[in-house]
């Protein structure tokens, strides 16, 4: 393998409003062989996130900007193809952060093990993974939706919104998911069980689809998305409601954002509470949390839905789609066959 | 006494903008006598508050909206006149909300008495009251300082802030004061230990001043104010910070709020817990509270600042002060001699 060309993906330049291709480029270079203590693994899946757009700004966040140039790390799902590390053999599938990459060399901690007998693999990076563990600690954590409470999910139609939504209905709550599309909001009340949904582009004004389908207040919103729904849903909320604030995907791609009513008002007279999450702050959680998760997937109150692109040329590409608004659940590229 | 004429201040009419003495009315009433569960008291003193705006408004808000022509409610500190409670007699002082009134028949449950022996009377309304169990939740139950950690305090030279920015200092955070005048900010520094003071009016812009106060970011905010100081401030917000949300003075009076820089993305980033929040919600607490809050007091770790205004009459004008930024710590009017 080591005599082998390596491929990955960098970034190319920083995007200024929303990504282009030409942001993004392609790239070869030799591959080392696996120290001790490393791997050197074969990527099948990779993950691709709003949160990324984040860190290809040169800004201050929660995760370290991405450097011009350098491959572009994110979730991904490999094979272990050698290993120096004690806990891993030749075969091994496991989860982690190397990201637009064929083929990585990376230290045996920091990964995890995969199990292809309990979930398709996919779940790793999806409902077993990062976005399911983020939906899990922003409603369980922070929104913490009690019976008969009405949760709002924005984004509901993505990875994320899809699985906070179904959490907030497995804990009891009355759940309304705010999405783009007829078919996403078809989707999430006939097959997932949300019991309301708002097309944000068609349900006009937002404020009266809102008032609609929340007639008791708001305690709980999920928020994904930012701008003028969150505005909405902010003069909406109960005494005492509850901001699990896990995106803000409208405003990512704004380089001059624009500005918004002042919402600090509303919280303070409705006694809110609002916190930012990153999922890596729970993670003395995550197997705890994996395995609840898992269990819910088993007794089928938990579902999901992936949306898989094949060819790692189209990795860029799919990730560009989030920003569309028409993916339905997880977007995932397939890069290689097991 | 029932034989004579009560008086008492009413919401004349909803202001619009900052409020005018033409929006209190004085008005005179037949006193009853207290039934069985009741005291008669007569009001010593009252409390004038920034709160007291937002119950101006018909709107949805954590208090009920005060009701044109009705006496205004709020703290106040009184002398028991006659009692049919078991637990009061004549001569008790006791803390309660009736208001703006000469005098009132207010139920025995509902009021708390105050030993004129353990500190002033007036601190009942004050840094043994409301004022310091707002700073003292505000600071300890949501911004949490921590040894080392910069807090700022907005309104700095305000009731709450003052009290809020010393109990950063007891719990050992760099405290940065936020004021609109020099001498607030002397007094702030010089006898309250404060360890950095920005006067916003002189100190502009405020990002470079904060920046210079606060080197190593900011940790805590406890909120008093809303507006520019607060975007400057949410700018530099550390990982992780926390805000006490507790007033928005700036904007009480906007009518039509104007519009400010979306936040969401920086708290976003940051990880931030903001947390609206009201002093009832932490009731149970208030016995341990004010045990600590006076021990503070007595050890002189803890000092408050009262400004006393003479005469029932001056009760609107007093209020009216609140918004021009003019007074230092908290603002009392007495209205007779006990």
């Amino acid at each position: 393998m080591a005599e082998e060309q390596n491929e990955y993906i960098a970034l190319a330049s920083r995007p200024q409003g929303t990504p282009q291709m030409e942001n993004f480029s392609f790239n070869k270079a030799e591959l080392g062989n696996p120290e001790e203590g490393q791997l050197l693994v074969k990527t099948l899946y990779v993950s691709v996130d709003p949160y990324m757009r984040g860190r290809m700004k040169d800004a201050k966040s929660y995760a370290a900007p991405f450097q011009v140039g350098e491959p572009i790390t994110g979730g991904s799902v490999g094979k272990v193809l050698s290993s120096k590390h004690p806990d891993y053999q030749e075969g091994d599938i496991i989860a982690g952060g190397w990201g637009w990459q064929r083929y990585a060399i990376v230290d045996g901690k920091g990964q995890r093990k995969v199990d292809p007998e309990l979930a398709p693999i996919t779940t790793a990076l999806g409902v077993l993974g990062m976005t399911g563990l983020t939906a899990y600690y922003g409603t369980l954590r922070i929104g913490n939706p009690q019976p008969g409470e009405t949760m709002v999910v924005s984004g509901a139609g993505g990875a994320v919104g899809m699985i906070a939504g179904q959490i907030g209905k497995i804990k009891g709550a009355r759940v309304v998911g705010i999405s783009g599309s007829d078919e996403k909001n078809r989707y999430l009340k006939e097959e997932l069980g949300f019991d309301e949904v708002i097309n944000y582009k068609t349900d006009q004004p937002i404020r009266e689809a809102l008032q609609k389908a929340c007639p008791d207040g708001i305690d709980v919103y999920f928020e994904n998305v930012g701008g003028d729904i969150t505005d909405a849903v902010i003069e909406q909320l109960n005494r005492n409601a509850r901001i699990p604030l896990c995106g803000q995907i409208s405003l990512y791609n704004q380089e001059n954002p624009e500005l918004g009513p002042r919402i600090l008002p509303a919280l303070l007279t409705r006694t809110v509470l609002l916190k930012g999450f990153l999922v890596g702050d729970y993670a003395d959680e995550n197997v705890q949390a994996l395995q609840e998760l898992g269990q819910w997937v088993r007794e089928g109150k938990l579902k999901y839905k992936e949306n898989i692109v094949e060819g790692f040329d189209r990795i860029p590409e799919a990730f560009l789609g989030l920003f569309t608004g028409e993916n339905l659940g997880k977007q995932l590229v397939k890069v290689a066959e097991e």
